[in-house]
């Protein structure tokens, strides 16, 4: 069909690419939404995925359903393979070939092993709900395993449970998992303890949660060893395999190491000819354009921005977000011809939580920590997430976890495998 | 450790096997219940995981939970690969040898082919979470595939749903899928009308819901045709592939093809020197014993059983329920040396549901259809969910779906592949 309007393509559904199409509603444009996968994700409780206390479609909402109303857009299923910014086209993995006035790439970012690849298969990291349904399946088989041990050997080694990187994600998991083991578990094995697990949270710095204030890295530190989780600072991971992790001297048996600690820009970032910084992000212009490139825009986990004290926009939710409806904003004053005004990223603050009744608040300045910084993150992340019936399950499933110390999601499944008719049984 | 109770073995911790356990609950024995899967499954609603109603964790427990209050049992994962009946052990995947006193076989059913199995890939069923997942991925997709698709004849394939097979499973997978496409995702897609969809149900018998009484076969037909299904009876399917079906001389293109017409027993059955049926279910003796070895019994879908009517117990929930308490209390009767009536089954009813405010129910000949035979399968079906939790979280999904036409598990996942890092992207 002919159509005068521009026509704008925003790879992604994540924080940057959504709320850059939904400021557009009104714009005189036409949108095209192109996402690997059929819905946005509420990352910020991936974790609970992970750790069985939320189902995959709790924290998910498919993108067309989000956007039915808004009559501009059309989502594409699809996975962007080349951008040729000349032509202004991108194309996609199917074949299919889109042109485009304006581009918004927001495709977020991915785990990085730095350089160490090999350690992929050995500690799984959490960026999907496939991921977050991989470990899963991992924590929970490994008390099973550590069940049907023969040797005292083989049990600790299932029982031993490691969280490298001691950010927000790393944080979370290793709470989680010592409440797991702790409470969630308690009477329902016969030959194991699970409280006797040991759940290690691996940091190379000298501290976790390093973009808190020292105060609050203490605080957590505190709050993570209240719950059972061993913190060891300063010294890196230097080797993991299926058996264990090497840490300074000594190798540690352990059957399940999980990956929080290293963060690479999304590979699409490289089918552009601009520059990048050493994780992969996008070193875009003041107005989140690629340089020479006036028409193409980076937003969220994938572009490099600097704020105002010439620290990093961190990689954060609100951050994708301002940057995601600043391009939109952008977009609109390029059509008026207007000129715009650099992106400014406004801080609201800094929070993360570490288990049961414990997190910690950073509200420029004003921080707090316990009980209070619990109530308010989960407050924070129920008000955040999208679709009032997620809203309302999510707090409906908290409550029940809190009073019984229950986690419903404990259901080994999403092999990708269906049931085979007539499986072989070997003979005995 | 040394124990003087006898012990007894139980495989697989569907409705028999569970039930068998429980009923032992206070019985001088020990129990070990091996599964291949660590939770129960309530697959009487296994379809709406399958069509994105509910969440697979809403529909299953961890045996371990259930069971984790009955001293005398231990849950073991793992899989049954070897019965030795005259050494009385049995072999797991894993090596392990187990001895037994006394062995109950739940291992129920798979579904079968008929012998076409090539047809497996093409034509998915559902059995497992696995499997339900499998389908919710193909459906969604197929909707997906149909709006980038180039020709009208692309579209039409992926637009066209086949379901095969009459039976409840087919009936309740038609009537739902009728339901996403005309009202689920209206308003959702740009380029298709998704109510254009053709779903259909193919029964080779001359009537749908053959179990039950004629009329209300009739009642069934009428009320899918009314929620938009096309029933096709009195001829099998030809063949099946990837680009649709064969009905008598047509060839059907359609790019969604469900398989819900053949079960087969499980192999496990195959592992007894026992004589077995032709859907390999264990011919059992009156007290479901396998001839010759009293020390062992089949309950639920794997046992071939008459009523009294002469008919087969029919493979629904109850009848497996009934087996696996009867065989508890045959094996108390045998501890106390005292004699066992046979195993009679008592038939409450047959009850189906066919979709939104459409359902049949047969209580022993007092019949009645629609929308309050549809209540009352909601409420038998919430009453008998295990977990509190689980019947107040169906209870709302399917309150919340009922008003919104919304079904919030429209998120495509579980391909078993964790995200890779540093994806390759190949150049434009």
């Amino acid at each position: 069909m002919s159509d005068s309007r521009k026509h704008v393509v925003i790879v992604g559904g994540g924080f940057g690419g959504l709320w850059a199409t939904r400021a557009l509603a009104s714009a005189e444009v036409r949108i095209t939404l192109i996402d690997r996968r059929n819905h946005h994700l509420f990352q910020p409780l991936l974790y609970q995925v992970a750790t069985a206390g939320l189902s995959a479609p709790d924290i998910a909402a498919p993108l067309r359903h989000i956007l039915r109303k808004q009559k501009n857009v059309e989502v594409r299923l699809g996975e962007v393979t080349g951008i040729a910014a000349d032509a202004r086209q991108v194309r996609l993995a199917d074949g299919d070939v889109i042109d485009y006035d304006y581009l918004l790439l927001a495709s977020g970012a991915t785990h990085a092993y730095f350089g160490h690849d090999e350690w992929a298969d050995d500690a799984p990291g959490l960026k999907t709900l496939d991921d977050a349904l991989h470990i899963r399946r991992r924590v929970l088989l490994a008390f099973e395993r550590a069940e049907a041990a023969e040797t005292e050997e083989e049990r600790s080694a299932w029982l031993h449970f490691a969280v490298v990187g001691g950010g927000p994600t790393g944080v979370e998991l290793a709470g989680t998992l010592a409440e797991i083991s702790r409470k969630t578990l308690r009477r329902e094995f016969r030959r194991i303890d699970p409280a006797q697990a040991r759940v290690r949270l691996i940091e190379a710095g000298p501290r976790v949660l390093a973009n808190f204030p020292e105060s609050l890295s203490e605080k957590a530190r505190a709050q993570l060893q209240r719950l059972g989780v061993e913190v060891a600072t300063g010294t890196p991971v230097a080797a993991i395999d299926a058996r264990g992790y090497q840490l300074g001297a000594e190798f540690v048996p352990a059957r399940t190491v999980l990956w929080a600690a290293g963060v690479a820009a999304s590979p699409l970032g490289a089918l552009l000819d601009a520059p990048r910084d050493r994780a992969g992000r996008v070193l875009v212009e003041p107005d989140l354009s690629v340089p020479g490139h006036p028409e193409i825009f980076v937003a969220g986990d994938l572009a490099s921005v600097k704020q105002a004290n010439g620290q990093p926009v961190p990689g954060v939710a609100p951050g994708a977000k301002q940057m995601g409806a600043y391009v939109a904003s952008a977009i609109r004053a390029r059509l008026g011809r207007r000129a715009v005004e650099p992106f400014r990223y406004v801080d609201f603050g800094n929070l993360a939580t570490i288990g049961r009744r414990a997190a910690v608040v950073d509200l420029r300045g004003f921080k707090f920590s316990g009980f209070i910084a619990w109530v308010f993150w989960l407050a924070a992340h129920v008000f955040f997430l999208i679709g009032f019936r997620n809203r309302l399950i999510v707090m409906l499933n908290w409550s029940w976890a809190y009073f019984t110390y229950q986690r419903h999601a404990r259901i080994i499944f999403g092999t990708g495998e269906p049931a085979r008719t007539d499986a072989p049984v070997p003979p005995p």
